[in-house]
């Protein structure tokens, strides 16, 4: 990463590639390589996800154990979260829901969901609370259209829901969280609100089971959190607490960050300075906006293409079909004559609007499904959750060969 | 109030004495007056309660804007509160508890009363949760035996409380309470916890009404806050958010603090510093204590007492007498004899012994009465609250020719 790159769970900017592996050794976590990749596929008998397999998942902390725990018939859950700042979610934030709720089904896991009104009015400036709890219930039927099971799920609002264990953890966490960590960790000083100062206590608490008597009772459970790279301070301070509190410490997993259309190594964002792809989108704003922003790795003449080849590293196209398009196949067979300058970007970018398209087309008919009623019962913390674990077939035939995680190059350089 | 007086919500120590029309000052607030407690006596149909009548419930902010309102009819609200940290409370900490008590009945007033276990869980070394939570309830105990109306009156956790439209009103306020603010008033910084550090924005919210949906629905409610001076700070913070929010500003009436045994100028404290008289003593506790501990203002020896006279403004003995000897007649009387001479210090300390015992005694009795099904009844958020008004005999005829308020001298030094 260079100099100039900025990671923190508010913004994250970069002018030249982000050093991911550098951001592994900075924040104390491990790569995720082919050897823990074919673990996760024996334990969970289920093929890795493709994010797995390309290293877009390519960092985590403790990932193993929490394979050892299910190995041994132990619960463990997931937790995971969004601050509703928008009206429609963007492909970027559908990341760690779509891999959360993959996660689900290969862990037979609970899935807490936070979505962090308050936080959104702390930091969003011009937000009331009306329409942060608002925009939470919009928000959460885009994350119920990922397919989370019901009876395993719950989703709730801070403000509706900070209170009782909740309260008590936090409770907890803002007494052996002092002020100097916060600084050091989020830079945030005594200019920053108290709700902003204190907000990440709010955050942490989820990661441990006893929050939520309504779900766990007092059971100590193991929690995983999938996220993208730049929400690890939050984790790597509640595992800090958990061994003051004498809590299991969250295990954790994290992505990169699924590019803006504009610029390959800025994180997608929702607030209106970068080109994103917004799940409402119709086919022809996607088309359009693929067409017309994406930042091309291509020669900048057909002559120079055809004799140079394309830059798959800088080409904003090509990382989205790294990211949704399912068959490895097709995408080495694209990253090799694309790079070879024997396809021109307007092909990558024609195949990219596709696969995206079909994704959203996909999401906008289940979202229509998702009716006030249906938020409402995921959002029940008044019911019966299902913990129990469900056989799955003992054999994963089409296991991949090789898995190589995150020394997989995602940009073909090598391979290709 | 000298170089060396400190005072502040968690520290209240002085070399010599108060000085309190300068704390008046610092804090913003008005001194009450005579016309102010006659017409609190017009008003409400009341006789002035000993402590408004004597300055010892000396100062306020728009309190004379609560009786503009009560007199219109409309509702106002009363809020105190506790940080559960001894068993048993002292007499210091009765005394808001007692002036809220009575003023409940004067005001016909709903009292919320916050039992703050969070608070003494950030700020008491070595105090558990469930400590904390476990003294919340026997110390409710002691507050419910003052007598407040169970109608009109909620005990609450914050540990079990915080949450719905309490955490809502708490969300608004951290939002608007900067750290610079907090570090301001309280001395507060980046070395405290981050409980520590937002902790007065939980003290606020009771301020406001909306606070609690399940007492006051969504009604916007004055509130009155009884309190010792030392924790006006809370609520100066609380009336500029009020400002903000575009909530009522809360009005408050502010007490001197009742001295602890050894010096007339410190604050009764039950950390353990300085001796008190906790509402459990026995009477042989309370007469040993005040013997052997109380200072005295009389001469060292008989002789210069005969000669001298006492010095009332340091005798913690007649400061005693001051609070709790309801008789005005024999108040002077005392301060007469022992300021010329001709009563000893072993008198006083005996008839204080005596005033003392009896409010024990009577505390004792209503204390064993308390069951903790009773402290649930009165902890229970879910039941209908009296917001009535109930008629009161028109005529009050005792009222007192003429009342001095905070102008009032204390030690009688000109008046006798």
């Amino acid at each position: 990463m260079d100099e100039e790159a900025k990671i923190t769970p508010w913004e994250v900017t970069s002018t030249t590639t982000i050093d991911y592996l550098k951001l592994i050794h900075q924040f104390g976590c491990q790569p995720i390589d082919g050897a823990l990749v074919r673990r996760f596929e024996k334990v969970t008998k289920m093929k890795a996800h493709p994010w797995l397999r390309r290293g877009i998942f390519f960092s985590h902390k403790d990932l193993d154990l929490v394979l050892n725990a299910y190995e041994k018939g132990e619960e463990i859950y997931l937790y995971t979260g969004r601050g509703p700042s928008s009206e429609s979610l963007h492909l970027g934030h559908m990341v760690p829901f779509m891999f959360t709720k993959y996660l689900q089904h290969a862990l037979d896991a609970i899935v807490v969901i936070q979505m962090t009104d308050d936080e959104k009015y702390y930091f969003k400036e011009n937000l009331s609370l009306n329409e942060a709890n608002r925009l939470t219930r919009e928000n959460a039927k885009d994350i119920i259209a990922c397919g989370f099971n019901p009876k395993k799920t719950w989703i709730f609002s801070n403000l509706e829901t900070v209170g009782g264990s909740f309260y008590r953890n936090i409770v907890q966490i803002m007494r052996h969280t002092s002020g100097n960590m916060i600084h050091g960790i989020y830079g945030l000083d005594l200019n920053n609100s108290v709700g902003q100062f204190s907000w990440p206590c709010f955050q942490a608490a989820p990661a441990f089971s006893t929050s939520f008597a309504n779900v766990f009772a007092q059971r100590h459970v193991q929690c995983l959190v999938p996220m993208a790279i730049d929400q690890y301070p939050y984790f790597r301070m509640a595992r800090e607490i958990a061994q003051r509190l004498g809590f299991k410490k969250p295990a954790t997993i994290q992505s990169r960050f699924l590019p803006s259309l504009e610029h390959a190594h800025d994180k997608a964002s929702s607030s209106g300075q970068r080109e994103v792809i917004f799940m409402s989108d119709s086919k022809e704003v996607v088309s359009k906006k693929i067409r017309e922003k994406a930042f091309s790795g291509g020669g900048m003449t057909k002559q120079e293409h055809i004799e140079k080849g394309a830059n798959l590293s800088v080409d904003v196209s090509y990382h989205y079909l790294l990211y949704f398009l399912d068959s490895d196949q097709e995408l080495k067979h694209i990253a090799h004559e694309y790079k070879a300058g024997r396809m021109m970007t307007s092909e990558v970018k024609k195949r990219a609007t596709e696969v995206i398209w079909e994704i959203l087309k996909e999401h906008q008919e289940a979202r229509s499904l998702v009716s006030d009623d249906v938020v409402q019962l995921f959002m029940n913390p008044d019911r019966e959750f299902d913990h129990s674990r469900h056989p799955k077939n003992p054999v994963v035939d089409d296991l991949e060969e090789q898995h190589l995680g995150f020394h997989f190059d995602p940009y073909f350089r090598s391979s290709c």
